[in-house]
């Protein structure tokens, strides 16, 4: 007998139909006499509709009333879920945010989870009974209800399986779990049984997008182990661990793209103090997002800087940078710009490169073979980035794929 | 400067547009230098389609998740008449049944307040704030969540404005006022400024429905002063409170009618002790809800007892009463049973009937005047009760409404 932290997202709650699925599928887990809670977002759809209430009274809607209003949300479909349990014989429970004793801090609308009480739900637990919580919420320490933002039931699912000692947490999704590389793209991409906390945020943070990184570091911080499986079939998925010396073996984990890039190089920047933190600064003030940052001494002996931003930001950006540039010649540089769009950025990523050598040599070789030109270098601990051709992008993932012998 | 708890209910919060009418209202009281409260209901609608829901989920769903389930509709409306009146410029925050302190006892879909815990309320007034508080919900003492049945949000109202100490506690709805008589039978009828609430109590349990009576006792017990006036317009409506010296100078505060119906009596009933225990309680077996009962003893020696109920339990009640006939005259009874339906039920209340005699006589005259006949009579401190043919009723209500001097 397991105790599991099963969470359904707002696709797998959707419909009458769906949460009735829901059901099924705890109940099959009762039935191997395993323990679970259920963590649920709301039905889809229905966020939407509250939101597009709330936008007819205001353009600006307060932030404290807008997680009074979306948190409601949750509290039907876990009533709904229970409804449907109870229908079926089990003897299943609901909880809200409040109830699960899931305590936050920060913002409305984006609250932080400071920590669980669990007495409710334990004392559920000790009566066998299935508990049902809603994802997505919870209250300040001086009871106000505060929603958690964006992938905040995967959140809540993660903490409370850490505070009621779980033995696995499983989030149940639309996709079928981790994969090597996005199979759409890489045909033979397989799925990984077992990926590294840090693995899997460098994979997302590239575009992967399984799951928020603060959940995923949530887990890390708490080594909550869980699964991302699917909700529509009974597949096993794909394991989220803290590393161990078995995974070291393999070298590279999984390849993931990202598309519609553009870079922007500074050229002639004189080589003092402070320029960098003018230039960073004045993006940020536009609220660009930089991915990829490189730096270098040119041979003039002049510094070049050159990042990576989503195509949409290009123009933004440059924007941003004309006052800089003219900033930078009064203090003796002889500054320009280059900007290309149309690249798109290729990331290795694996704790195996941590023990092996050559694994940047490798991927470069690979792509040079297959006559593939590369733009930026980047490299982290466990992650290569290097910038392409847009149309050369999926070529590039297939060949590194098959160099690091991910292939299925 | 006073302090104003307005309770509006799900037709007034209905809409988009109709909580945007709420919100002009308070502003008009914020206007005045008045602190208010509002409490109110899920958006009409809202509600049925929930409970839709669960239908389709089970026949029977858990009382204790239909609690979850429909306490979010207040939640919904909480926050959207928050963002209404924040958009207006006016401070105000939502509570919910929880967050106002609403405690609950007994079971779950009718749960009864058991006391109120305005801490988080008073803050908020104190921070000269506007409160909307979540009707019809409240919480147990270990923490879960109880709806309070039908009426339940009048109920919250006056339990919140008692626990405030406010000044005054506004039911709005959509009748104007408590009347001497339904307008639409007695055209003379007046709206009167003022009722006691045991004047009203007994009206509402003969049809006027203007408030369920539990709403009515509790503000009796706990002496809050309440106006029941129309959300619709800003005419006074009447003023319900504790009965005072003035008030007995009118004998009779209004007539109320009750139609459809029906009398049953039993004759030959042995005149021994436990009879009418025997019969009543096959009655109450068949969930017969009695109304008027009269009992006297014919001149054959034996009793004769007479029921009024609503027509639609007539038939119940025959078939629950024939084994109590054998019953009766195993006893030595010559037990018999006589129907009557088509009748309907005139009553005349009023706290002045106390102090002034001939006040029977008087309503009986000026029906006999008037060719209608007297079936069975009832009598309480404040209430005279008689029935007549149903088809005569209105004329009654008329005649009796002027007797008494009570046509405008």
């Amino acid at each position: 007998m397991a105790l599991i932290v099963q969470k359904y997202g707002g696709t797998s709650v959707g419909s009458i139909d769906r949460i009735r699925n829901v059901a099924n599928r705890i109940q099959i887990e009762r039935d191997k006499g395993n323990q679970i809670v259920a963590v649920i977002s709301a039905m889809g759809g229905v966020t939407d509709k509250l939101i597009g209430l709330a936008g007819e009274l205001s353009d600006n809607p307060t932030e404290r009333e807008m997680d009074v209003l979306l948190s409601s949300g949750e509290q039907q479909s876990i009533a709904l879920l229970a409804i449907a349990l109870n229908e079926m014989g089990i003897d299943a429970v609901s909880a809200t945010g409040r109830q699960a004793g899931i305590v936050t801090s920060g913002s409305h609308t984006r609250g932080r989870i400071e920590r669980i009480e669990p007495t409710l739900v334990n004392r559920f637990l000790s009566e066998d009974r299935t508990v049902v919580v809603a994802g997505f919420q919870g209250i300040t320490e001086d009871g106000m209800i505060h929603t958690l933002g964006r992938g905040g039931s995967d959140l809540s699912a993660i903490a409370v399986a850490s505070a009621v000692k779980a033995d696995l947490c499983q989030i149940l999704t639309d996709v079928d779990g981790v994969y090597t590389a996005d199979p759409r793209v890489v045909k033979k991409a397989r799925k990984l049984p077992e990926i590294s906390y840090d693995e899997l945020l460098e994979l997302a943070s590239v575009g992967t997008k399984v799951m928020q990184s603060r959940s995923v570091e949530f887990a890390k911080k708490y080594g909550v182990k869980f699964e991302v499986r699917s909700s529509l079939n009974n597949n096993p998925g794909t394991i989220v661990t803290e590393e161990h010396e078995a995974m070291e073996s393999v070298v590279i984990r999984g390849v993931s793209i990202e598309r519609s890039q553009a870079r922007v190089t500074i050229t002639g920047i004189p080589d003092t103090p402070g320029m960098s933190g003018r230039i960073l600064g004045a993006l940020a003030d536009a609220e660009v997002n930089i991915d990829m940052i490189v730096s270098n001494i040119a041979s003039d002996g002049m510094a070049r800087h050159s990042f990576t931003m989503h195509t949409s930001d290009l123009g933004r950006a440059q924007s941003a940078l004309k006052p800089v540039l003219a900033e930078l010649n009064e203090l003796g540089g002889e500054a320009g710009i280059e900007t290309e769009a149309g690249i798109a950025k290729l990331s290795c990523v694996g704790i195996g490169m941590r023990s092996h050598s050559g694994v940047a040599a490798k991927m470069f070789n690979a792509m040079g073979e297959a006559g593939i030109n590369i733009g930026m270098i980047s490299t982290s601990e466990i992650k290569i980035s290097v910038t392409v051709e847009e149309d050369q992008i999926e070529e590039a993932a297939r060949v590194v794929h098959t160099a690091f012998g991910l292939d299925a």
